[in-house]
């Protein structure tokens, strides 16, 4: 672990907390509208969305582009139809302002001064760059699927990391709350770091943030990960 | 021009000095050479090389591969034998540790509290990444030829900016020192500031930074750029 020179991020649940931030925006604008629920369902639609692309049937798309053709989905799954145009778009954009876990800024602080600190998020390059200037996230560079034109798991954004930086992928260790993600990077023998985040979900969806033993380091948060990497 | 939102900066030249940087490299590890000439013959390799891959003769190849290819026949232009291979690629990073002129950032810490700041430069991801660390510039963002597989001035690079973005092309400002650059973006839309920097090619060769009455602004230097911006 002491070649490790880059810290690859997962974003949405590992570094920002997706679920509070998109319900507050919905019932904002949604007042009777369950915003836990429509925050899950909106997520829920993510994955299968993205499988689209990967599939082929769609061709590449921006996760902005994804996030807004599901929320007319969920949208209309929540019976919500007094939205313009306009304010769909606005909240379309709530990916783009979320906020941090309170441990985010204080350990990724710490962390850059040791490590090269980079996202490699799903999320597209300009969705990650009003996210970092909005809450405060100290990058040192913005890696995004849409550099790399894969979606994770795909092995070339795992690898890319590694080839951006001309390390080796032994030399990158990927941050993440989320096991298939970390499994997908260990395949490509990248280090992997497991965060736990059990409130990812809110509070109705229980997470299993146990440790499986299959990472290089399990920590409950950014600042805890920061001291175990002695940053 | 209270439109725009992006600023988007050239990076050699226009916010590090790569010449005294390079030349200061050459002649630690080279001290009979004259590093001032050593420099300018090393950035003069720089187009032709380009030229060779917008041309199709090379295949899609990374500044960093490029920069080697070039030093190699510098090094034996000027009868350099002395160096191991890993001498040479540290020589080579180089472009990694530019030094900033002394208005850089303080310029650029202003004009990100009033614009999203991000690079757009032919240097790749990895290049870029490590030159901000070392030199603390604030980018929010850092988008390369590296994301948009083209160099500039091809207009996938310009337009390529206002597209992450999610803005019009009149809505980023490309900032640079060389009118050619500018002379791209312009033709693609984007609002266009020249920054003059004289000592671009160091004492020997002149520059002419005189004001073509062709861009939206002409400054001296980066702080002057953000008292013009208002920022």
């Amino acid at each position: 672990m002491h070649t490790v020179k880059v810290l690859a991020f997962d974003v949405f649940g590992t570094v920002v907390d997706w679920h509070t931030s998109v319900a507050r925006a919905v019932q904002a604008v949604c007042p009777g509208v369950d915003g836990n629920a429509f925050a899950l369902a909106w997520r829920d639609g993510y994955k299968p969305a993205m499988q689209r692309v990967m599939s082929g049937e769609l061709g590449w798309t921006l996760i902005d582009d994804l996030h807004r053709m599901i929320l007319v989905d969920v949208l209309r799954a929540f019976n919500v139809t007094h939205l313009s145009d306009e304010q769909i778009g606005h909240l379309n954009k709530v990916w783009h302002r979320l906020t941090p876990w309170p441990d985010t800024v204080a350990g990724l602080t710490r962390l850059k001064a040791r490590f090269t600190i980079c996202t490699l998020s799903n999320g597209n390059l300009g969705l990650l760059a009003d996210m970092a200037k909005f809450a405060g996230l100290p990058w040192d560079c913005i890696l995004s699927a849409e550099v790399f034109r894969k979606y994770k798991p795909d092995p070339a954004t795992y690898l890319g990391v590694a080839r951006v930086f001309d390390v080796q992928p032994s030399q990158v260790m990927l941050v993440a709350a989320h096991q298939d993600d970390l499994a997908g990077a260990r395949a490509c023998g990248l280090r992997t770091a497991y965060i736990e985040r059990p409130l990812e979900y809110g509070p109705t969806r229980a997470k299993d943030v146990s440790d499986n033993g299959l990472n290089d380091v399990h920590a409950k948060d950014l600042v805890e990960l920061a001291t175990l990497l002695g940053a």
